[in-house]
């Protein structure tokens, strides 16, 4: 820790496949911070609570230091299971919600999954702790939220309550196509690190965007591409990153309605720039919000929540 | 070979990961039948040449019987190549391209596959084939031919001749997400095997048929669905497949002329069931051709045109 001062509290994020923990005061600074592969399977072997305490006594942490928890380490595959939450829901009743880790001293609560019953059922875990760091930064919030991943969230939050959203599979379908795919000899191992700045990124975005674009029947084009016009890997892999991130930035443009003009963009590095690309050519401005900055706020804005506001 | 006939040809449908092949009499009559799982790469192992004269041996053929091939046997990585022939393309061009194998006493030609160049470059290699049975069983044809399978091909015929094609990933991109991807939890071991009267395939088609349907954020609807609706395995395996499905069907329909309402539809067994009820309610009437049968067919077709008639 630095500078001797005391935390208010831990953050955890806890995930399919990491642990990030930071301490944190009570105006939301970071004290220290642990980064480990701990994901659930690993976790749930070890022992959950051997591995928390672990890394908070890592870190100097006292033995009453309460903890917030978002990722799937509150789903049914996880710790102790934080049922979702429906939406329409405002941050009070999300936390509201949050479970307790039962049978410890220490406070220990986990965030719980934000789920859209209904004709277009949906699901998320962790994008919810986010949501809340934006809404507590911006009182009153109203707009569309885009938090692209393995699956992207589109996310309508009307005067700080999420009143529903939709789910993308843009980063799997990308993997699983540029990987297993008939594309995989194509793209080989080329497909992380696309450049924004790669003119076939830009081609693969133009084309999404034409009306009546279908990505299924499109993306075998990148194959013959290669036999005929002797594409390259990097092409292929740019062409098919344009393609799929700007079939997403399409249809969730032709979805919004007209008065939205601007998206909060919650992503770093490499994907906020393919993203900001991307939807700045589907026609939407955007406003930047740091993916990590964002998971600490969030955190930051639980632990206020359930318990600095009490 | 029954009653003695003498074979005129030998056909072979000779692919990636399986080998066919017929003896046939002048008139296209099946004479005798092997089937065998000697694909690309067993067959290379073996030697193309070692693997076919064995099959032809075991269907006691004579030593000067001349063989035609179609299929992955004319890709580079095949026995020998068979150069593609750019559309627009009738079949006497097609048959010119033929390649013969060098250095051998029987004669042997494998029928090349085709190309389109310039915005949507495309390629196919079989299907051909296929093309070259249903046009010369309908002298002048002119229409549009759905030849559904794990990359499903649209082809435009005008007076017997190929003028362009699209390529949908659908029977790919139906096993990938199956199998590989987070669907793969609500789906299981019963990804083969949808049953075209289940209401949920329906419901896939009908989702899919919505204007503005998108696949790419649809797809995760159907994990939402397990762990809301307690949606089953085999209910989401239909689903997906009438999303998938009605994804191709959707897209072909509105790209097609409206004066265009039926296609020939060149599949069989279950997979012509779930094709036939997308494409009538996309909209098209279907007239199906037996996907082995257009094989045959177009195999005749082409030692027709490559012997009988000079």
């Amino acid at each position: 820790m630095s500078q001797g001062q005391e935390p208010a509290f831990a953050g955890a994020d806890w995930g399919t496949s990491r642990f990030r923990l930071w301490l944190m005061d009570r105006a939301g600074n970071v004290l220290a911070e642990k980064r480990a592969d701990d994901g659930l399977d690993a976790s749930r072997a070890k022992g959950f609570s051997q591995v928390l305490e672990g890394h908070l006594a890592s870190l100097g942490a006292p033995g009453d230091l309460p903890v917030v928890i978002c990722g799937m380490a509150g789903s049914r595959q996880g710790w102790v299971e934080a049922p979702y939450v429906h939406v329409p829901a405002n941050p009070a009743t999300i936390l509201a919600a949050a479970a307790r880790i039962p049978d410890v001293s220490r406070d220990i609560r986990i965030v719980p999954g934000l789920a859209q019953q209904g004709e277009r059922p949906n699901v998320m875990r962790g994008e919810e702790t986010q949501l809340l760091g934006l809404v507590h930064g911006k009182p009153g919030f109203s707009g569309l939220v885009a938090m692209p991943g393995t699956h992207s969230k589109w996310v309508y939050v009307e005067d700080g309550r999420v009143s529903r959203f939709s789910t993308y599979l843009t980063g799997e379908l990308y993997a699983l196509l540029a990987g297993q795919s008939i594309l995989r000899h194509s793209i080989g191992a080329v497909a992380e690190g696309v450049d924004v700045d790669h003119p076939e990124f830009t081609a693969g975005l133009t084309t999404a965007l034409v009306p009546g674009f279908s990505l299924l029947g499109s993306l075998f084009e990148i194959r013959a591409g290669m036999l005929l016009n002797g594409l390259t890997q990097d092409a292929a892999a740019a062409r098919l990153s344009g393609m799929v991130i700007g079939s997403e930035a399409s249809d969730a443009r032709s979805k919004a309605p007209a008065d939205i003009k601007t998206v909060q963009l919650v992503a770093s590095g490499r994907m906020e720039r393919l993203y900001r690309k991307a939807l700045q050519a589907a026609g939407f401005d955007c406003e930047t919000v740091d993916a990590d900055d964002a998971v600490r706020k969030g955190l930051h804005a639980a632990a206020t929540g359930l318990w600095f506001l009490l």
